[in-house]
Parts: structure tokens; C-alpha cells; sequence
């Protein structure tokens, strides 16, 4: 099913003087119908799949796909108008067939037999673009495609193909369009977030001197699997930073008494990642590290309290910033302190808490709030975790304490 | 180190009428200067990270990376002419600082500190490209991008921002380098192909009835996580379609006696990814699945028997397809029977074995030679090796015997 609220992407679109989004990164093509894009987009170009948003709400959304990913998207969204186009891949259904003449009545029966191209031919999947196009009667229309993602060459072939349209760049309305989360989508977050936490959980009983950096991160992985399992879904990814001591650069390190251990680390379910981070030291820290995280501690509740609907995102930053300023780190600067999450390219998502971001705060946003310090010599300290923005504040989606936690006393 | 052998780069720019390469991919910058192009990447957006190739085998590679990355650049290509721009992320060395005012102090004398961009400034990278460029006597010269990769928004903000070069796509002769490797490149997917057929000899010993889809899977991955940490390598990924059963698409399936097991897999080694299958059944298989896989052991030997320096991609799709027609195969029909393999994205690397890809098959080329049959109803069954194309021939890097193996025997 899609995850696109028609009437706010009709509002959008209509701000933006935009007939239809017309989407080829893979990531936004199921966030447009709700179904993969399937196997030909491995190489990143455009042209393999294509979602067409009509601004109109009442127009249908439509799809291009090859015919291998076909069967998955008219299973999940059954209310799309699907074109397909061939592959390379030669698959078929052969039930009850016993031999080979059998097999190659089957070809002929479901027209599958036959010539197909080298990988996808992206100009036939262009061709169908404009058929769908002028029965929609959007041929002349003012069209937005991704351009923060199309391939310079491809959008080349795009307009010359359908060179009647007026092509505009749609990443603006598009990326405003996720930054708002569906109740799916919000579930989908909440699981992941939970699942990464689980392992957080597994990770801190692992910790003891001597264990390395890659045995961290293994139970980090295990416990997060467990938890999904555990809670009845699936992880389709998980990544994980983590960093043991003062050398920030050293991945196979060695916990060692009064060590720091940082973990910023995300699951991801259908897609969509978490984003969360804890630090954990085995015996007691240095005073500075106790005095650098006091400092983020305080830092993050300041931007905390400033999650609310209706503020920017910027003022996130400041609060952040000044609290820093305040408990005396007068040259430490971060680009951005958080970011929404969800399922677009990449982990971290816009808006982000920047300086110079004025996007407003809006209800069912989900983000992510981080106050990290990565100091060679000393050691990594981070918290991060995932709130949905509600009608007044921010629900966290995190239940682990905030603190340094010393995990000998544990 | 680079793997660019720069006199060929050079003789294909000159084919090509090219003055340089200039590479915003992530995996093109990696190929052409050895390091991570780092973490501001993720957003697939062009101008976190450059590498510049000149066509004068003279003049040094350059690269612009982020102050974060530079460090792991700087280790791994001190040849490597390198300028920075600052991303998001404070990160600083405070060895010895016992207190805030001494890392404010470290902040000062490293230039560490003061503002920092939302993620990273495009601008800024464009301007540092415009003075590597206006250095080395470029600025008026004919200059090749990665267009299949440059999103579309990121290549008119760099026309707009260097209007005076010639801008030109470079993909092509980027993906002709990329195809004939280098000993280091070599080695790369031979480690990798081992380990991934140590998964399948880890897999095929899970095989029996009652086994899930989702556990041979397991069994697979930590086959491969054994024998690269027992050949002393890691893997930087690992990615693997397994079916079971009749029905393609069931992905929890579980093993019953006579089922076809097909496992197409691949482990990367620092980013370069090795490809393979092998069939397995748990006891007789169907008279049908005999004779599909007799035909397709027939097609792989007569598409092997081309791979050879000199011929064309396009004669192992001819003799490939040749093969099944001859065995009464009337209809099916593959887009292509393999590709190359390498560290580009996507794990299918160009050129494939298709039938017009006229490119001609070169020493050190490696390849992977692939001959499915997906029948739903009766299950996937599946060769493919990976070959080293030498001198005289093709040196297949894989050991597994290609037969149809009942694992009940074993």
C-alpha cells in the first residue's frame, strides 16, 4: 500500500505549480505504491521502475515495473494501475508441466517466450511513461521528477523522449511529503527502534575487558535479530558505528578498564531505519569524559525541549549550541544535532536540526536528536534517540536510560 | 593505493577525447583513489566526494573529501593530491586535554573549530574542484563525469558553478577501465568467491527436511564469516537469493524431500563482490528437474568454451542460447548468461554476456558465467562460476563440483 496522503501531496503539488511527481529512485517508488521496485534498479540509473503521484487525488497512482517484479506489487497494491516492461530475467510459471514440450507450451501460453534486453530497455520503459502520460492527459503537463536522484544521463534520455512535458526537479516536495509519517510508517520506526535497542541491551551485558570492538557489534546484531523475532517481524538491514577507547579509528579494539563505548547503531524494518545511540564504560571514565557528557546531557535536553510542533527545526540547534556555549565548549560545532528518520537513501533524513533549517516542527514527524563528542585520544560520547512529534511535545520511542551507564556495576 | 592502471586510462581518454575523468560516484572515487569517499555519501547526491583522473599519466590523481574521511585517504593514498571541505561532524584530537578550556585550546590550534555546513556545502567542494581544475591547467578542458551516477540537480549546479569546461559523460570509458582488473582487484574476488562457496558447502550440509529457507541462509552466511576469518580477511558485505521448493516466491519455504535448493550468492571483499550458484535436492528430484539441468550443464560448457581472449561478449549468449534451442528449449530465452564482476555498484558489473554486447573479452577480465531456469511450480535451478579470463582462456576461480548434488547422499 502506499505511504503517500494524497490530499497533502495534492496540497504540496499545488504550492509548488506541479502537475504530478513522476519518481524513478527506487526508495521512492515504494514510498509512492508500497511495493518494491524490484532487481533492475541495482545499478542506480532511472528508468527501471517509475511512480506517477497525480496531483489530482482522484487520479489513480500508476506504475511502471518490470514484469519480474510485477506479481509483489499487484499483491501489495492492488489499487495501482501497473504498465510492466521486460527484463532479462526469464521466469514462468511451469506447474503441472512434465516436460520440455510442456515447458515451452507454457512460454507460448502466458507470452513469456521471446527476445529480452541485455538488462532493461530504458526506452521502452520511457515509451510507456508517455502512453500513460496522455491517457492521463498530463502529456503537456508540468511533470516533477526526482532530480536529486535521477542520473544526469537518463534525465538527458527522459527529455528527449517526452520532450512535450515541462520537467521540474520534485525533490522538495517530495522529501516534505515523507518528512510527515503515515501510522505505518511510524509503526515500522517504532519497531526498529525497539529491535535496535534490544541489542543495545544484549551489547552492555556483553562488555568486559578484553572483548573486541567486532564481538561488540556481533551481539549488537544477534540481540536486535532476537527482539525482532521475538516481537514478530523481520529486520531487512541494521547497521552499527561503534568505537571502543581513544582511538576513534582503531576497529578491532579491545575493551580495557575505564574505557569509553560508544554505539550509534539502527535497525532497519521494510526499509525504514532507527537511529540511536548510547555510551557505556567498563569501570570508572576519566573526569573529563564525566565532564563532556554532563555537557551533552544537558545540551540534549535543552534541544529536547524544544521539539514541539510549530517550532523550526533550527531552533533545535540553537538550543543545542548555547547550552554547549554555556558549560564552556566555545569552539565545538555540529552541522546538524538530528535529523528525521524514515525510509528514504541514507540514514539520516531532512529536515535536519541545523542552523539555517526553518522547516516547522509538524505532528507525526518522527526524528531523531543527537548530542555526540568524538574525541581522538579520548573516546567517542553520543546520545541519540527517536521521538515522534505529537499534537503538544515529543513521545520517545526509546526506553533505555540516557545516562553513562558503567557496566561493571551492572 | 589506486587500482586506475593510468596508462590505460589514459589511452581510453584519448579514444575518447577526453582531458580527464572527474568522479562524484562513491564507488568510482574508491576505484580511482583507493580510500573510502566516506560517510557524507549517503544521500547519493554528488559533491561530497571528487576524484580527479587526469589523461597526462604525469600528473597525480587528485581527490576533495570531507575533513572527516581525509585521514583514511591520507593512509591509504599518500600519492594521492588531496583537498578538503568540512561536513557536519566535529571530530577532533583532544590527546591529553584534561579539561574543557585544553579541548577548546585543541579546537584552536587544529582549525577544528567553527561552523559547519547542515551536511555538506556543494558550493564550497565545486569551488575547490574549480581551483584543482585552473592548477592543473584544466579549466577549459574537455571534462568527463560519471553522468550514469551525477544526480541531474548536482550536474547543473556544477555547469552553472564551472561553466567553462567542456562537460562530457565519462561512464563509458569508466566502466570499460573498470572491466579488465588488476592483481589487487583479483584478489579481491577470488577471496571473495572462496568464501562464498565455503557458505555453500556450510549450506548444503544444513540441507534436509524441515530446514527453512530463512536457516540455510544462516548456515550460508556463517560459512562465509568462518572461511574469510579463517583466510584472515573480512567481508565488507555478503548477499544471497536462495529458493526452496516449488514456489519462487515463498521466502520462508521449508525443505521436503525431493525439493530443489538453488542458492545464488556473493560475499564482498572491500567492496568487491563475488557471484555463484550452485542446485542442491534433497533426494530424486523430478525427471523434469533432471532433464532442465542436463540442458543448462550443456549451455554453461558451450558458453565457456568462448570465453576466451578475442571473441565478443554476444558469442557466449549465441552459444549459450544455441545449447537450449538444441535441446528443445524453443522459448526461453536470458537477457544475458553473465557479466562481469567488480566493485562497482550493483553486483552485475557491464559487460554481460548478451546477445549485442560486442565488447571483446580481454585478459584479467573477471567474469561470472551464469544458467538459470526459474519455474515456478518446480523450482529454480541454477550454475554459475566465476572465471578469471586469462591469456589463453578462462581460470575458473571456484572448486564445487556444478552438478545437480542430492545432499541426501552426502
Amino acid at each position: 500500500m502506499s505511504d503517500i496522503d494524497r490530499k497533502r501531496a495534492a496540497r504540496l503539488m499545488n504550492e509548488a505549480g506541479i502537475d504530478a511527481l513522476v519518481l524513478f529512485q527506487p526508495e521512492a517508488f515504494r514510498y509512492a505504491v508500497g511495493a518494491p521496485a524490484g532487481v533492475a534498479t541495482m545499478w542506480g540509473r532511472a528508468g527501471a521502475a517509475v511512480a506517477l503521484v497525480p496531483a489530482q487525488t482522484d487520479a489513480p497512482l500508476a506504475a511502471i515495473v518490470s514484469d519480474h517484479a510485477a506479481s509483489a506489487l499487484r499483491a501489495n497494491a492492488p489499487e495501482v494501475d501497473i504498465r510492466t516492461h521486460r527484463i532479462w530475467i526469464d521466469m514462468l510459471d511451469v506447474t503441472g508441466a512434465e516436460t520440455v514440450q510442456e515447458i515451452n507450451e507454457a512460454y507460448r501460453r502466458t507470452g513469456t517466450g521471446g527476445p529480452r534486453p541485455e538488462t532493461f530497455d530504458r526506452s521502452v520503459v520511457f515509451a510507456l511513461l508517455g502512453d500513460l502520460l496522455q491517457e492521463r492527459g498530463l502529456t503537456n503537463a508540468r511533470l516533477a521528477a526526482d532530480l536529486e536522484f535521477m542520473p544526469a544521463a537518463d534525465f538527458k534520455a527522459l527529455k528527449e523522449s517526452l520532450p512535450q512535458a515541462e520537467w521540474l526537479d520534485g525533490s522538495t516536495v517530495l522529501r516534505r511529503l515523507r518528512a510527515v509519517k503515515t501510522a505505518d510508517e511510524i509503526e515500522r520506526l517504532r519497531r526498529a527502534s525497539q529491535a535496535a535497542e534490544a541489542g543495545l541491551t544484549a551489547m552492555a551485558q556483553a562488555i568486559r575487558p578484553g572483548v573486541s570492538l567486532p564481538e561488540l557489534s556481533a551481539a549488537w546484531k544477534a540481540g536486535a535479530q532476537i527482539a525482532a523475532s521475538n516481537g514478530g517481524f523481520s529486520l531487512s538491514g541494521h547497521w552499527d558505528y561503534i568505537s571502543v577507547g581513544a582511538d576513534l579509528a582503531n576497529m578491532t579494539a579491545v575493551v580495557a578498564p575505564g574505557d569509553l563505548i560508544k554505539a550509534d547503531v539502527g535497525t532497519l524494518v521494510d526499509g525504514y531505519s532507527s537511529d540511536g545511540a548510547r555510551t557505556y564504560t567498563f569501570g570508572r571514565p576519566s573526569g573529563l569524559a564525566i565532564d563532556v557528557f554532563k555537557a551533552l546531557e544537558t545540551a540534549f535536553h535543552a534541544g529536547l525541549a524544544q521539539i514541539r510542533p510549530g517550532n523550526p527545526f533550527s531552533s533545535v540547534h540553537a538550543a543545542m549550541l548555547q547550552s554547549m556555549r554555556k558549560d564552556g565548549f566555545a569552539e565545538y560545532y555540529r552541522g546538524h544535532f538530528g535529523h528525521a528518520v524514515g525510509g528514504s537513501v541514507g540514514i539520516e533524513e531532512w529536515p535536519f536540526f541545523s542552523a539555517g533549517n526553518m522547516e516547522i516542527i509538524e505532528p507525526n514527524m518522527v526524528v531523531a536528536l543527537e548530542a555526540p563528542f568524538y574525541g581522538q585520544g579520548l573516546g567517542a560520547l553520543m546520545i541519540e534517540d527517536q521521538f515522534l512529534v505529537t499534537d503538544s511535545g515529543a513521545e520517545c520511542m526509546n526506553r533505555l536510560p540516557r545516562g553513562l551507564v558503567d557496566v561493571s556495576n551492572l
